[in-house]
């Protein structure tokens, strides 16, 4: 399966967390690639591999880190592709700070943030879909029949006895 | 010049604030539509204007609302397509009320959200033409270009004596 | 019993954390119907069903939603009733995304928000009864006795030996 | 005209900002009586003032504060009628103090919180209304009247050349 | 023992987290009285109480509540003794809601505000005999003395092999 | 007039700030003494005068400052005397800074804390004012007169036409 | 005069609110280089700044941003040298979003945080001279001097008539 | 071995906590010295040892808090030496209130904040060899082959099958 979506983490104990993440682009059939790379410990391989990335035929990067959480920023900030950042949740103040460093960027370097905590992971999968959906119409309506199939799971768990 | 983007925003006096979003699409000669509804005033509005934005042709929509913003995520609840949600500032509590509606949104209906303030609608621009860009080669050109120039007029200003 | 209260909540597992609620609508002897619905996955649903509240004899709607809580503000769009949101705890922001999303309703349409927490499911349904008490007077003798008999069981355990 | 809607402030500075709610009511043919009372200065007038309330015909009580915003506290405290609060801005914290303090009540005695900011009290007197509406067709009929005018007013001014 | 100290609480789960308060009043040799009184479901109760404390010689009040926490506010409004707050911890918002709602008086009414979490209970209690020890130097030379080895401990403490 | 306060202040520009401090000791013709002294370029200095101040006569210290506020903690650690603590209203967090920095002190050293804003200064006054009155009934009973006439004022300005 | 200190900011418009750190360095009579770069826009020009800063001789580096404030965090990640914060404020969020930017860093890679607002700037100067006066007698005892100054400053302005 | 840092806590809870704080010391074998004393248990001795600090051979000051965290700031006050604060993680507010009351030091005395949580401890280690290896080269060979060590080991695992 072709390698469309780049799933960024700043640190291996962010994996199990991003595990919605991947199991929905799995349920796509959306092929990623899974790479463990610290904004602050490796800036260049980061720098690198964002610079690569559309050249390898990725077409979206996700990206995910806590607390001062610059890998979203520092990636976008090298390529041209759209970014999809994740603020991981922290155990001190929640992830609110995880938050405003991946959502707060400048002028000129957006950061398509997503919800801090459990759905977060899932919908920066959706997110990056429906992106891809716009070239790719195969992969749009399987968007179009997650959102129909959720939609009647949700109508029919509906009522409470 | 064809419509690509749809920008919503929940109130007239939110405008003036959209225009740098306006400006940049403009400077990317990218089509926009531009409409002022209400998720909680014309919540049936919002939700047919969604509904058939897609096969209208629309390819990103954002939307713009302050304080409980739900505009970009009933908006994000009845189409495919990627949606951006611009926290509109707020004088009472600076904008955290709108980023949290707008960013928190659960599993299965993500909201691509940018900055509170000045860099937010531009922001808002540029990723929705980021998206565009995976399909349209002249348009990710243009990016790349943008984020040249950006980044020589950074350098050419960077001293100071 | 006629159903007097609509109550409608955005995921199945808000249902153990409402049950405060509906105790004290049965403790009222107040009839109730428990709808699970989604703003975000389900808004055609969660719409038709507040337009159509009032004339299947609703009196109010109270709606519990956590995160990005858009439950109550979409009904409260779509009914004439008075609508009462309570916001959910949320684990990474302890329910404030839930409170701002719900209370900082635009102009012209309000949501009777409660508190987060133990305390909100139980004060939504006391506050319905509040309201139907307007028109009921059984109601409204029911409350005035609850009050009294709280205040008794507080004054009767007010001293610690 | 009868007075069903007893609005209470903290403060003869809060008049101004609520000039909104009485124009709502104006509008909506509600009587109402104005009173400025602190919850702190004359705790038993405002006791009194509540206990009352009931017996002098009012139907709904508005009471609006900043910072450490008892008044609605204190009044829900003494009255089986439901109660509205309007958490007023505030200059050091925006406001967050007024809404805490008002929206995060015990178990047993909820107040209706609506937004801090210019919102709050227009949607005070709607949310009035609302509950009003509950026994008198009339008022209900006038709310379903504003809500059509107020969607029409946006879909008219919806389109920006 | 004259019963110099009057604690008041909002709920009895309050009692436990309280009881540093009674060891140090304790350990101070100062009589106390305890009371588990509501300033929302017994409004008048708290005001009684309050309005009489002066006369039956207290000297100062301790009051203890979460969330809109007006207990130690309803109590200061009524009495022209020194009112100590502290701010029980939150399971949602972690205390803000009580600090904000204890601290943020309007002008006239001051609450002697202390912290929210374990130090809190026992620092009213020192502080309110230091109140005390203005007119009684025996409390006073218990404060200087319990002062002084404090510091003796932290110092005969301070080395770490 | 005898100097029974000590009020503190970390900088020159608080004191017009402070003017409702000393205007209502004056009101209550309790004398005071005001020093500007910081906690952090002149640490012996506030220590040394924390120390003398018990036996130099002064009953109370009033200690206004912002930002890392430490100014009441440390003089409260340098004496046995009851220490208020005004948090000083800050551009970039409102105060939230100093409140925090204030009250949230650790177990054995309490700082008696009021609000931010304009309402802190007249309080703390009024507090210190509390506390002299245990020990001298005519300050006792100014404080009396004073929450009476408050009152009065209130009531009598209490109607809106 | 030889460059010790490398300033660094993410933008032009924060120029004049670093003055005061200009300021004191050239008091203290140390050398600096300013430079406004992008860590979003040019992160190539920050990294490859960084790496060099120490071969040049730099000794400290000062870095301010604003809003997703990564700039101190990317310098650092790229030299062994010390790198001072200053969190810049900002119109939505006050600069708690540039606090917690800068802050937060992960294990590994510090950054010296200093205060948001108007006291961070000139005490990013003192903090970089405190760091190299460990080198530099000269400059340690023009810090000694300067806290003597400042204190005797203060303790001559201590008295109000 | 020699001892050139100084680690200050306010608690001796706070020990186990620190420890990433001593084994990075270890790691690159600068001397230590541990002490637990309390700002505001004994702001004598703190001030004493803050003032002999330099005599005595110290280089740098690391000191760790909770609460209205004053330790680093008094410390800061009564030495020329660079002085790093360690906010610690608290239950009620996460830590928002150390941080607050570390970072926000007035103009004059800087603190050089680290993170809350785990991170602190052991950056604020590297932020002290960071300065020492201003002046001695072996501990800045150290940091670089720290960094570098660090940065082979994430390439290392960055690769997740």
């Amino acid at each position: 399966m072709k390698t469309r979506v780049l799933i960024v983490m700043g640190s291996r104990s962010d994996l199990p967390g991003l595990q919605g993440c991947m199991d929905q682009l799995d349920a796509f059939e959306v092929g990623y690639e899974v790479r463990i790379l610290s904004a602050h410990r490796t800036p260049d391989a980061v720098i690198a591999l964002s610079e690569q990335a559309k050249d390898r035929g990725i077409e979206v990067i996700i990206a995910a880190a806590g607390g001062a959480a610059h890998l979203a920023g520092v990636i976008a900030s090298s390529t041209p592709l759209p970014v999809i950042g994740i603020p991981v949740q922290t155990s001190a103040l929640g992830g609110m700070d995880s938050l405003l460093s991946t959502v707060q960027m400048p002028s000129g370097v957006p950061v398509a943030t997503v919800a801090i905590g459990k759905a977060g992971p899932k919908n920066a999968a959706i997110l990056a879909c429906q992106m891809i959906g716009l070239k790719d119409k195969e992969i749009q309506d399987k968007i179009i029949a997650f959102k129909k199939e959720q939609a009647e799971k949700v109508l029919k768990d509906s009522y409470v006895e």
